[in-house]
């Protein structure tokens, strides 16, 4: 099965090991973003994927192109164009000093997308599944308005369509994501979420326990995966959980609401 | 004597030896620019020098100030807010292959600049000298409003005004730099330029050689320097050669038109 | 136009700098090879281009495979099996000490290929050209085989071949050489060879001036190319000249004999 | 306010990652020093702060300025001349093996400071605070006539002085400790300790538990704060406990008895 | 007392870091192997050792030999010749992805030395010790018999003989394994095991717990040795046990059955 | 033939690539001196050879051994004891910037050797030749003592014995070396010098054209050598001439009077 996701890709600059960004004489170097990632470790599991965004025309623009092909990913659909890649900073936490991360971001290419000049009904012809998450529609109207072209393509090629709401604080406010969000879901068959999204992409709220203090209340969970499915008819609800063990050290579950 | 420079200070992110963009997986990392290089120099000389630019608050920021302190230079005067850090990444060539520059600065930081922030006359006070390149005015109205606010204080305070022209044909056309750089002219005591520069940033043509096949018409340069300090009044005007040998290896003279 | 290739890749491990083998606590890592290098060139101007091997199935062969998509070579055709991957140990020269090479290439799994494994047809039924060099055939007999079966599926699809002698003296003595290289002839369009080449790959023997010594002899090398031409019946005949200045200065220039 | 600290500042060179002095063949090198490192410290924090200390004229004592300066510490009393920076080489432990340290500090610049080349009443003009630790006067009878003349100008300018006592066996005998550091705690506000300090340094004998077991006795730690504050009549007094979990792991809690 | 080992050393290239092999652009690079390692820690220790094996006459031999005898191994019965040295390459796991090795050892030059080119009445002479493992006859016919010839040797000078029976799936089969390792055990005067090699390597069959769960049967480990101490006559019997609790975290103990 | 020398092996911490001091985050790490790379190189090229110093004893101490002994050099004459091992820095230069060095080799433990702890003629019973330089008598009378001791023993034995004037104006003054070197050229059958060496160790004085505009005088050189030769009885004397084209660039030749 092909499975397609759409969003942004950036350029990761880190500090080498634990050293701060006003020590460091050099950065590490990645290209990656939430929905390229599905993409490139859906490919090096086996399946089929591609891959869509828009990069610039310079060396930076084709190095993430190299990067993601090279992993096996169909980077066909690319457009290419606009003023740079997104960028972020990274420098990695140590015993009490948290991560940093620097995000500049802003003009990058995919943020002027521009949605018809992708051909999505091509791109859908073999595809059997599309996901994309609630970072790319906060990335500004032209990539809202080009991930609304995809659900609507993709619905008439029947393919399905999986969410990860992924409310990020730095690019938008709740009221901002759910009048953009909310609209959305009636395209989404599988919704993956936790607590914070439901809450600040959908405006859900149901009391979970203090996740801070990694103490999970799996009943509010359960609950709040059937609200989510009974709200928006969704097929599938995957409810995510990280506990907060440590600075580097967490606990990971997961909860699945199907049919 | 202390020696005043204002302009922009970038993140140069350079791939490691000889390594390609799309190839590197990490990128050594510096803070320079022309006028803030100068600076440094003069630091490490042993003079007073202090550097005004505007950086953005954010860990970038602050290691550009850190570096600039670090040898010396008094960094007292430097505005912080805005953006984001100019970044350009660099490719060092190799045999036939050219070096390769990609610029990143539009929005940064000092774009934005309000010259009315900086204290001029009290940076000028115990100034002797005060620096500046054609760079500075090319990256647009604000910073070439907050230069003409530094020139006439420089002036004011009496210090001595040096301008290097440095044409730079990715940040404005030949009549664009005419048009900011004619009038800046009247301020300057002291200008640097090679031949480019007199032509693209002040409209002056006199044929001196072919510079890129590494021949020097010497009388065409001196020509050059006595038409300079006639049209504009300078005291002074150097005039710097580089004949390009090779991808590695240049030759260096310079040319002094002094009283 | 697409381009195939077919030969081995390497892991190529060299130690960093100058630094011996003796010395060396890292090694840096690329995969390679004479006909692999030219696939992925091709691509980076723009062509189309496949690259036929077989590789183990192991993380390695995988590696090589991903270094190739990621520049954009078509690698779908490339079998995988066999034991190892060839290696080669690089340490670069220095002043008066020469670059070292250990090979650790026998027992790769191209030695071991069968040529019946690809579907030669389907891989030229788009291609407008075929290029392999020397060291194919030198890797042993189901090489041989398998690149001879090359040659009739490009000769039925119609596309030019061309064949850079590249004669390897730790691969054969000229005896085998010619006994393998001169049938081959047969298949070729375009022969690129070196005077060493043609003398030691086909045998031919023409005076053309001390190479060592960087003197060349600009007749003597128009007349092995027509020579090779007029034996073999080739369309074009190209002969690279590299002149040795020293250990790191080579001077290189090229003949062409067209129609 | 401004905090002074005085000092040495040393040359750490440590093998990276894990490796063992024996293998490595690069280290990462650092300038630091308990007194240094509280400058700097406080410098990141947003205080004033200034160091003291002495350093060689070459280029490995202008790189510990410049690092110092860098972070914003005024380095403006530091004096320049004598022999050498104290070195001291680290190569990091890994499960059973514990850490090293190579001490190589004898000769140091400091150790052979003058301490009426400082001008302590300028420095402490608009301090606010001065700090220093046992290890200071361990350093040789130059140091410690040149902090004596330091908490004397501290004095007369009214400034807090706060001492960790800091006993470093490997400098001097508990003996020779408590004839130096006695006298000393007459200028002492602000006494930091823990049990083995307070027993080394001051002669104090209380019991406590046992530390290495990492059991932390609460009652004789207070006693401990309380018979140091009422025996030398100091303001505070802070005692930091550290719980060794494992080679990699710490607890760390601290008491403070103030007033 | 000197200790004689004799094995395989191969060339160990690890990815750096966590780093993966497809994303690694450098391998790290370590000359090791059981025998080997236990010479050099021995020679660390402060005791004579020496090592046994045949390595190529290339550098990459040489690297190896120095790199022993630069730990003050005793070298000088190490053979030169064959055509390869052999190679293994790691890729260090990170949370759940695990460890991986890929070897590449086959055709090494140890596995076709001829054990009577080796002096080993000379080795004996002064020597008190002598230890293998089961990897050395793993690796074939000729490193059997040269074993073989070494234990005879070792004997006839009535040396100590250690025998770690480290049993290796990859190289061969338990009953492979029983067919060349029993003989042997006549031998062996000290035998150090776990359950599997025990299992695997000699066909001995206790039932000891499930190690995997980290749950360690020691009344069964008790009976394992007793067991084979009764059925091979050896003098002492070492058991070492490890519990596997984490992916980075191993709980280490041992069993010794004395006279 | 077997080759002993004797001297200081230092620990070199040098930048990597052209990084100044200032700017150097690691240091590249290696041990050598004029006499210890003598004893390395003549083991390299299959002779054997011994290295007589003294190294303290800890771990950098033992890493100097290690580097020696992994190169074959025999080391069971070294003395362990003393305080540090002497350290330089060196910052390799670039285009206009020279190379330089910052020596921290006082109190080294080579510099307080007691000659008397070597057994000079077990070390000489089986050694063919001599080797040490004017270095090693600058380093103090200690270190002098223990070289007369060294003649003497290997002049009893029959040993050739060579000495490579190599002045150090670091070290000693050009009235200091004359009063030691000169008594100990009756020593010496085989003298290496260049006119620098001669004039200041010796107090030779011919004019032999201007070495730093690299013009070589032959003549004086020859004159040079038939002086040294007639005036110390010398059986060979060799001259080593290094004309300095550029920073990176020298031309060496060499002149040998023999017999």
């Amino acid at each position: 099965m092909k499975v397609v996701t759409f969003g942004e890709i950036m350029l990761r600059l880190s500090t080498p090991g634990f050293s701060r960004f006003m020590q460091a004489d050099r950065f590490d170097v990645h290209y990656g973003g939430g929905e390229a990632n599905v993409a490139v470790s859906l490919a090096n599991f086996g399946l089929q994927s591609a891959f869509v965004t828009r990069l610039p025309e310079n060396e930076l623009g084709q190095a993430a192109v190299n990067m993601l092909r090279g992993h096996g990913v169909d980077t066909s659909h690319i457009l290419r164009g606009g003023e740079r890649i997104g960028i972020y900073f990274l420098e990695t936490g140590a015993s009490q000093r948290p991560s940093k991360v620097i995000y500049d971001r802003a003009h990058s290419a995919v943020s002027a997308i521009d949605g018809r000049e992708v051909d999505w009904d091509a791109l859908f012809r073999d595809a059997g599944w599309f996901h994309w998450t609630g970072i790319t529609p906060a990335l500004g109207e032209p990539c809202r308005q080009a991930l609304e072209m995809a659900c609507a393509a993709a619905r008439r090629a029947g393919v399905t369509i999986s969410c990860d709401l992924n409310y990020r604080k730095k690019l938008w406010s709740p009221r901002e994501a759910q009048q953009v969000m909310q609209p959305l879901m009636s395209y989404v068959d599988v919704c993956i979420a936790n607590e914070e999204d439901a809450q600040k992409s959908l405006g859900l709220t149901i009391s979970a326990g203090d996740v801070h203090k990694g103490q999970l209340n799996m009943e509010a969970y359960a609950e709040t995966a059937r609200t989510l499915k009974k709200r928006y008819g969704f097929k599938t609800v995957a409810i995510t959980l990280r506990e907060s063990r440590s600075a580097s050290e967490n606990g990971w579950s997961a909860l699945l609401l199907d049919n």
